[in-house]
């Protein structure tokens, strides 16, 4: 394929940033590949993996004659980035981020950045539960949606250049409106990421339980919640406190439905229940044939590495 | 390996009786395997793809002269055939159950048996959300935990030879208390199932975001939600009215812990939950460490059957 963008900073330099340093090398996408990451222990593995060509110890430094800037931090940190490098970024650069919430991007980053500069957040829909610049790979965005949520009055020319990157990585793009998005990835992602974090951290509380019984027992159901919740803290705490809103609503309406089922539960109401879980069924039918995720059986081994 | 039973008889011929038969004919661990089941075309199944050496339309003629006899129909099933197979037990047979319940079961099925046969109530923690005489095969238990719930005065023998089953086949056994076992799986089972079931509700019910979104945008951390709520419907509403002090019990300090939480992201207080996400992390660890999962990133395609 064909470059994209000439200078592309990435600003941060865990997960998603690395898997986009690596498709981006992989598939030609960028002619050169520079970081910034707060630790230096992070910039020497960028470099010693060749993650970049160059890293900087700072944002501001980073970001200076780059095409595309990429501010793969966690969200609570994405305004004082924007507030560091809005003085050093090239006329006509576009500027996007990765954050999973997108209306608190938006209103942290936005007034810092210059005219001539176009700023188009993003958040690509893929993820795993490690982190660091070790845990990218370039394979990551496949088949996976990247959403963008540019302002109103967003250049068309730089929305379809940034889209051509996603898809060139491998991802699958969406416009939306940032509201939207919020209230979307709060029931697809935010959600069930609390829930599953209070699940295992009840597990964890429990004295007439053992942690070693927790943990040998595990394969029932509570196993896949385990894997969500080990994901990072700081990312998730910034999330939450900036899609509150959203959040709050959508927990709302599940403690709801808990309480309706757990009513069910005391007062033995077996078809209440057989109806509510032949409903559920339909739409993992189809996740599966949406292609985000495989019938095949999960049994917690297909995917060990060889040499385990 | 050696014969451990001359004639198993399964009675029901879903997921975890065919993944049995699979791995007692793999191993050469029963001399015959006879099998009941309700549907017709279950038992042409299991004939055609040779589960059963032979099916029998009653699970009273199935049982007769078989050595152990094990009930692997939904828990709200169990007392029924025990009622039905009880007189036409052979003398000296030891019978099992795979239920997910084990208080409930034992309470239905050991009045019904008649002295000279031993029950052991029994239930392997294994399983994917398949089910069905298709859907078993030789290695579900490998590597996974298999609880004997014997009541007391139970024959140390025959317990023994159970437990040298469930080892042929691949598992892991440990011995415990009935209560213990509900209470244990209340946690780690019982309690995710029903959180998992309501937060695909939920999802399904909110008029502002369309099914195709939540299908589309359910990589991240959604899908394993949906995988597990998947499972089959009638098993988990006999669970739930089956376990339903322990499961309640578990349910009220889930709620507990949700409302700090949601009240910690309403006041904003992100040091409460950087904590408890941290907290949380390390649970993951010991699962790994105790080999019930894979520390493989799972973005939903590494089990892709050949063919996909």
């Amino acid at each position: 394929m064909a470059v994209i963008y000439q200078r592309v900073a990435l600003i941060g330099l865990g997960l998603i940033a690395s898997s986009m340093a690596h498709a981006m090398r992989q598939y030609g996408l960028a002619a050169e590949i520079v970081g910034h990451a707060r630790s230096a222990e992070t910039r020497a593995v960028a470099l010693e993996i060749g993650l970049c060509d160059r890293v900087y110890e700072t944002a501001a430094e980073a970001v200076q004659g780059a095409d595309l800037v990429v501010l793969a931090v966690p969200v609570g940190a994405m305004g004082a980035i924007a507030a560091e490098i809005g003085p050093h970024l090239k006329a006509g650069a576009t500027v996007t981020d990765v954050g999973s919430v997108k209306q608190a991007v938006i209103a942290a980053v936005a007034p810092h950045l210059p005219q001539g500069v176009e700023f188009i957040a993003g958040h690509p829909i893929a993820g795993t539960e490690h982190s660091g610049p070790r845990s990218g790979f370039a394979t990551l965005f496949k088949n996976r949606w990247w959403l963008l949520t540019p302002a109103e009055g967003a250049s068309p020319a730089a929305i379809a250049r940034l889209r051509a990157l996603c898809e060139a990585m491998g991802a699958n793009v969406d416009v939306m409106d940032a509201a939207h998005h919020d209230l979307v990835l709060a029931v697809t992602s935010h959600t069930p990421h609390l829930i599953a974090y209070t699940m295992v951290g009840v597990a964890d509380d429990l004295r007439r339980v053992t942690d070693s019984e927790v943990i040998k027992y595990s394969a029932a159901g509570f196993r896949d919640f385990t894997r969500i919740a080990a994901s990072d803290p700081t990312m998730w705490r910034d999330v939450f406190l900036n899609n509150k809103e959203a959040t709050l609503d959508i927990l709302g309406r599940f403690t709801e439905e808990l309480f309706a089922l757990q009513r069910a539960i005391r007062l033995g109401d077996g078809d209440h229940l057989h109806a509510y879980f032949t409903r559920t069924r339909a739409i993992r039918r189809g996740i599966i044939e949406a292609g985000q995720d495989t019938a095949a059986p999960d049994f917690g081994r297909a995917a060990q590495p060889a040499g385990e």
